[in-house]
């Protein structure tokens, strides 16, 4: 990760300021003869669009992607797919609003990265957030629908587990209730209570943070190339990249410091097939940085969102003490749309990984062994 | 973060297996005319070492480290400094004691990485856990002594929080406790309570996992390269890139979801000298992946030592169910050594991003801005 | 190098094929606050346009460039300038008449990368040459015009001195008169035998190559980080990776191989204001993959362009003999236009450097060193 | 490319100096199970050491190398393999005879490094050349002689064409001649002439250049990453990064820019086995960054010793100007020992885009392509 880009063999690099001309992405290594339209990509961004429900920003965003490159149709076919060179995507800015920022423009909103971009740069785009906006989040779920395609076999979910104080009740998890309500909360009853909850939030200019947690089924063991590109160290940096996450954990995560070691260690047995079976998964599906072949479980908790009604004290850049106050459009929890945005980069980093795999190692090792000669 | 290196400015590339020949590092990136010595390295090595209380394995590590390149005399100070070329480091394996493997050699400890790399590599250097050994850490430690040296006048520490489900009590925190007791802990009063805590862990065949806090203070504002190379993003995959490390927050991290928006964001108000200074560290030193000037704040949870006596079930190489019990040298809790290495690698990412910050910014800008003309 | 991307800190990431929606790039490092406009890159890309004279390909390409990201008004000069974040640029392929591929779309060019791209990702983009063409060298001259404005007081030129076996008479190199003939030549009567000799070539179905010249002063001693990400191998990669190119030479190049050691090796005295000069140039201002402060000097050739009139034996992806004979718009001398592309890839390796250098060592080393105590 | 690590999947990272304690490498991405052993990789090494005729430096370097990691002995087979891991291989630097530097420490050797390592990094060790040695090479070829294990059924050979302006006659070509000779010099005849020519060199404090010609057969057709990873560019930066190369070029080279289209372009035909045939080799197996499955082709060019006998003017460090003549161990024409390096350059490159190709593309496509429905 570095600069705009991540991933090694699996390369998203991002582009644009929120009330710019345009953001996009362009995605580099991509297998070649993958099917893929803008159809592939819409509804994923459609998922994050704002302005959906009353607890998101009614900014209104068409988020209408476009692909530039790297794609063409295949003649024996006749489908549009992948060609190996970059594909490019742009989503145009079209909810532009000529706006009056002299507010924001000089000074900084607490929480918010109004002070460091200007300490770093020297100045910053301030119209809508710029560079630091959660618009950029669109270009990662744009190609986080192109990972998906890369590994074969992955079912990648995503769910909200909490919001400010409320959390779910983990025996109600039911993956179909999650795209039943606007917060993409797997437990009925929670989110029922949710929007109460919010709608408080919101009224008393306040907003609040969630726990988002992202599960990937179908990922085969072998991936993660240790010792610093472990698949969880690649999960960490990706989730924690994204704005306003202030941690994440992996499987049992902060809990497992508690635990004993009895508990915590995943004990194992012989499964289907004949494959390894793990008995339980405090391990998230990770071992010393490479998958097990269980399901890999990420969680991310995102602060409350900065921008609120409520006054603040600040300072403006040149050095004055102010007040600041931020009304207009802003979600009263961000978290609720970082769940698309969490299931991307874990897509984009298990495609990486994968791709990373078969280079190094090529085939999958046959599990288990041959027993070694004169053993038995 | 690649395979074995990490960094993008300031590089560390570490390799070795526990029972190897040697481990090592090698360091590239490094600014010249850094009066630089294995003396400056050794203390920090020391205080990783293992063997030095009855809480850490009381396997015998020299663990003394030799520079094989990049530093010379410079004939003006008579100083031996860093050249500018890779500072190649090696401790040599003097305790490899001929041990009998014959029970962890084909069958996998849960919690473990053994699975997962037989699984990737299709062969794994089972003895003392190979490369997954935390001997690895080390290598990380030394590299650490010299990134300290870069960022002029960084002040780092680290201290272990939690050990178990025992809690430090904050305010009781005093940094010069922790190099009084053998937990790195910064409250004597939980210290002297945790003796007895971990002693009744290890006499029933258990562990305990901890969490550990470092602290980066003097951090000038400013580095961090947004979108995917954010300094938070650098420091979650580095941290969680240590050996059992299971979850990393920045600042309030987790506790971030449940705070209010008014609470959270940290409200600025002018300082000494003119400068902004902020009224509390919610954001623990990083807003929109750049440093703010306050200190840096990161916590990681370290998961319960997996190698213990309490017999657990498991499979082995070979497609058998069995059991596993794990005698001989361990910690009962891993995370207290994680202390000196979660520092070394906090050092090594921000003086990566203090050189990349110069290298694409140059000279720091000045705070305040001067007021625009015709503005006043 | 990798991928789709070039430079360790000022990184160029290309997309596009020739007759898709459109090429560009992200351009990711920059510094913050360089005044930038289109207007700025514009002038770069017209003098690399097709279709300026009857020795360049007739396709009419408007090559509007559009910077969509990275750029901002800054409010105390009221000059838009760069931000720090990625810039893209995008150019619309404005051209894309449609046409009858039926030929090449299953036949192999000799000479083009028809058959590898097609072996490697099991399909390709036909049209125009997708990927492959030189159509995407467009985008490293945008690239290029913002690398200029990163180096202070750096004035980098490029020429073409040889055409096929035509060569100028470097005594008679002038400068100015490279924009004054369509073959970026600096020598007045050789441009004028070029004419001939390019349309005699062209009349007969034929093609021929070319070898250019790029020279960058002003580029100050110190750049280059050796040994893999020496000033001279990032040259050569970046040069070699333009279409067609077949040989890089730095300084006196394949020519130093006959020159013996007294004559190669470049004599120093103490120039002006006391700095070091150097009494000869056969090093082209790179000594171990530093640059000496000396004018930078590569050349490389350009294989002629392999879309020829002239039939030619080939075999088609079915893996039937056939022949093909390629008409429609081509250059007859690819290398013609490859001027400005050379002079674009020295700038962004030169920038590259500038800032890697900046970032390792921060302040240029003030030479001549003083004295030793006691030294004299 | 970047500092001291080349390779993207297939990493290598070198250390040290000349006359430090040891230097080495760290070879990072090898696949897991090849057969390694000290005995692998020796022979190289032999290739390449001084001290083997009076036409290399007198220098006695064991170079016997050291496997510090990354291998284990594999049950089943009994054979020492790779492990997947990081493979750290250090030669110990033995001859670091005492010696009396005083006349260079101070004084740049015209051709050499010297200043530029200087007014770069503010000091250098001088002693035998520091980290600009040649020296540092020894790791390189260690490198590559791993790396020639990863690409199944390739035959990699390199020879001198030419020394000084002494040219071989390609029809005489015989590699078997290589070996037989102390200049890997492939026509018998030329052979000979050459040492009497480099003995008079020799004798009158002089030193020429030479042209190495590097070829890989058995290379399979794909490899490659195009834009900015072309095998080519890779190739070029490879080589160029070698010491004292000033000129890199693949297939026909600079002669390409002469050749006429119809001459160039390789024309192609079915062959054996109903795959795709050249009728020659200009591309020298190279079109669009892609290898075609023909020989790789690459020859590079390297300067005449700086070291001579021959006085020459130059500056010192402390802004004086004087004079040089250099004494000692020198070969007279390092383009020798530059074969085996070559050879470990290309081996290097070829392996890394083994990998890659494996990792974004998976299986080699099958060629020819089936008809597309209702096409015959």
């Amino acid at each position: 990760m570095s600069f705009n880009t991540f991933g090694h063999s699996f390369r998203v690099t991002t582009f644009g300021e929120s009330h710019g001309a345009a953001i996009g992405c362009v995605i580099d290594g991509c297998p070649p003869r993958i099917a893929l339209t803008e159809a592939d990509i819409q509804p994923y961004l459609d998922r994050r669009r704002p302005g959906q429900s009353r607890f998101t920003t009614q900014r209104q965003e068409a988020d209408a992607v476009k692909i530039l490159s790297g794609v063409f149709v295949d003649e024996t076919s006749g489908q549009q797919v992948t060609t190996g060179t970059p594909i490019a995507l742009v989503i145009e800015n079209v909810d532009q609003r000529s706006k009056d920022y002299s507010d924001i423009k000089d000074k900084y909103r607490p929480g918010h990265a109004d002070y460091t971009y200007d300490v770093k740069y020297g100045l910053r785009d301030y119209r809508g957030g710029g560079r630091q906006s959660a618009r950029e989040t669109a270009t990662r779920v744009a190609a986080g629908a192109i990972a998906r395609k890369i590994v074969p076999g992955m079912q990648l979910r995503g769910a909200l587990v909490q919001i400010g104080a409320e959390r779910i009740d983990r025996r109600r998890w039911d993956w179909a209730e999650v795209e039943r309500n606007p917060f993409f909360c797997p437990d009925a009853q929670a989110a029922a209570r949710f929007g109460d909850y919010l709608e408080a939030v919101r009224k008393r200019g306040s907003s609040v943070g969630a726990v988002i947690e992202i599960v990937a089924e179908g990922v085969p063991p072998g991936l993660g190339a240790p010792i610093y590109g472990k698949l969880d160290a690649d999960l960490a940096a990706a989730l924690m990249s994204i704005n306003a996450v202030k941690g994440v954990e992996i499987g049992a995560g902060f809990a497992a410091a508690e635990l004993p070691g009895e508990e915590n260690g995943d004990e194992m047995r012989i499964g289907n097939e004949g494959q390894p079976m793990f008995l339980s998964n405090n391990a998230g599906g990770i071992l010393g940085g490479i998958s097990t072949g269980q399901p890999l479980v990420a969680r991310f908790a995102v602060k409350p969102t900065s921008s609120i009604l409520t006054p603040r004290r600040t300072v403006d850049r040149y050095g004055n003490e102010t007040e600041i106050s931020t009304t207009g459009r802003h979600d009263p929890c961000v978290g609720i749309r970082a769940v698309p945005v969490g299931e991307a980069m874990m897509a984009c980093v298990v495609a990486d990984h994968y791709l990373r795999h078969r280079g190094q190692v090529g085939q999958a090792t046959a599990w288990p062994f041959p027993q070694p000669p004169g053993k038995a």
